[in-house]
């Protein structure tokens, strides 16, 4: 297995130079939205294609699955997953807690991923060598909390208005249990869990986009996650991330009702 | 009226001196948490303390309150209202949606004031010279957006549990209203309600320093703050920010129901 740690700040630089000019360009005072400037949508685009190229450069003959430009050779053993901009609506509200997020997949499963911030300076990596932070701060190897029961854990999800049905009861329950909740977090929410800052991360019908870049980070900084009926996250689905595998239980249980 | 740009920058660099260590500390690595270590009290403290220093030095007989130290002097015709750490539940979870607030009153109303993210290192301020962002980007003078109807407006709100009794009702009504809602902010929504990223900030039972520092930001960016009852920010409680003076009305109707 191949240290990705170069390669990773690569990606989270060239997908800067497309996303940040556009973060929060669309202001009153230039008018831009009003002659027909889409700023995210764009920045979603570029970025990916920028990523896709460093991916052929780097890579070549590997897998390509994307959010914005589809899917190349993903019958191949490796097969890289890119979301460009996960959190589009935080990035269309000024808030800088959107990412960009790249992980690889071998025969289906992620062993190495990357979410990055741009405004923030923020990149958070793994592959086997461990999971990484590099920003504001200094850089560090980061690693879950220790949290083991419910009643101790905060916990993330972005809105409760996105699980439907009897999904959202099910949510309810969970957040009923938990010490703390917080909302409006996407991606940067997974992140918070794999550097131990809080304890769970929720998201129910995530694509498989949403999620492959994170779960590295989650799993080689000591967490677990799984889609809500256990089975591997990968897929994307209804998913929850927790700093140790007897939180990680607690809460399925919950969740499955 | 004084230009208080660069005191308003000593104030963050103070403040930021004492929050920013202790932002994202208590991991389970150094597991200072164990050790009755309280990261945000100790920072909260800690930057009300060097801010009432600084307002000290600068600006002597003024009054001050502060949500850690209490009131001083609050008889003054000037008078300083500080929260260093607005949105503690976001210092605890890692994410960089707090900020340190700081406002002048004169007779009671709000004249100049900022928000200042240290982690991101933004500064948001305004004094009779305009309302101007300074960080990431490159500073800039800051606009509301001209939004005036709630159909196209995005509204934000740190989380809806906030909202007691009857409030929750009138909320969910504003929110059914608005083309998208986005949780989780705490002051930073107010600084994207006045930066022209947002059209609405509202949050019930605000204490007076949650308020007084965002209220000239708001105002010489083009925007307009009160409390649900129409009458001024400046007491705290059931606030509402809009991005102009129709757009509050439309929202003040539906609160107030």
């Amino acid at each position: 297995m191949t240290d990705y740690a170069s390669f990773f700040r690569s990606v989270a630089a060239v997908a800067a130079e497309e996303t940040l000019p556009r973060f929060r360009a669309a202001t009153p005072v230039d008018n831009k939205l009003a002659a027909g400037f889409d700023p995210v949508t764009e920045a979603d685009r570029e970025a990916e294609r920028a990523i896709r190229e460093l991916i052929g450069r780097h890579y070549p003959g590997h897998g390509i699955i994307g959010e914005e430009h589809g899917a190349l050779n993903d019958g191949h053993d490796d097969v890289w997953v890119i979301d460009p901009i996960d959190g589009t609506r935080a990035f269309i509200s000024g808030l800088p807690v959107w990412g960009t997020l790249c992980g690889l997949t071998h025969k289906g499963d992620a062993v190495a991923g990357m979410m990055s911030q741009p405004f923030t300076g923020e990149l958070y990596y793994a592959d086997e060598s461990g999971a990484w932070y590099e920003g504001p701060g200094g850089n560090r190897r980061i690693e879950t909390r220790k949290t083991k029961v419910l009643e101790r854990a905060v916990l993330f999800t972005t809105t409760p208005h996105l699980y439907e049905g009897g999904k959202r009861q099910r949510f309810d329950a969970l957040e009923s249990k938990v010490r703390l909740s917080r909302y409006g977090c996407d991606c940067y929410a997974f992140a918070m869990v794999a550097s131990g800052h809080v304890d769970l991360a929720c998201e129910p019908g995530l694509q498989s986009y949403d999620i492959v870049g994170l779960i590295p980070i989650i799993e080689q900084a000591g967490g677990i996650v799984t889609r809500w009926d256990g089975g591997p996250a990968e897929t994307g689905g209804d998913i929850l991330a927790s700093a140790t595998r007897e939180l990680h239980e607690a809460a399925l249980a919950v969740l499955n009702g």
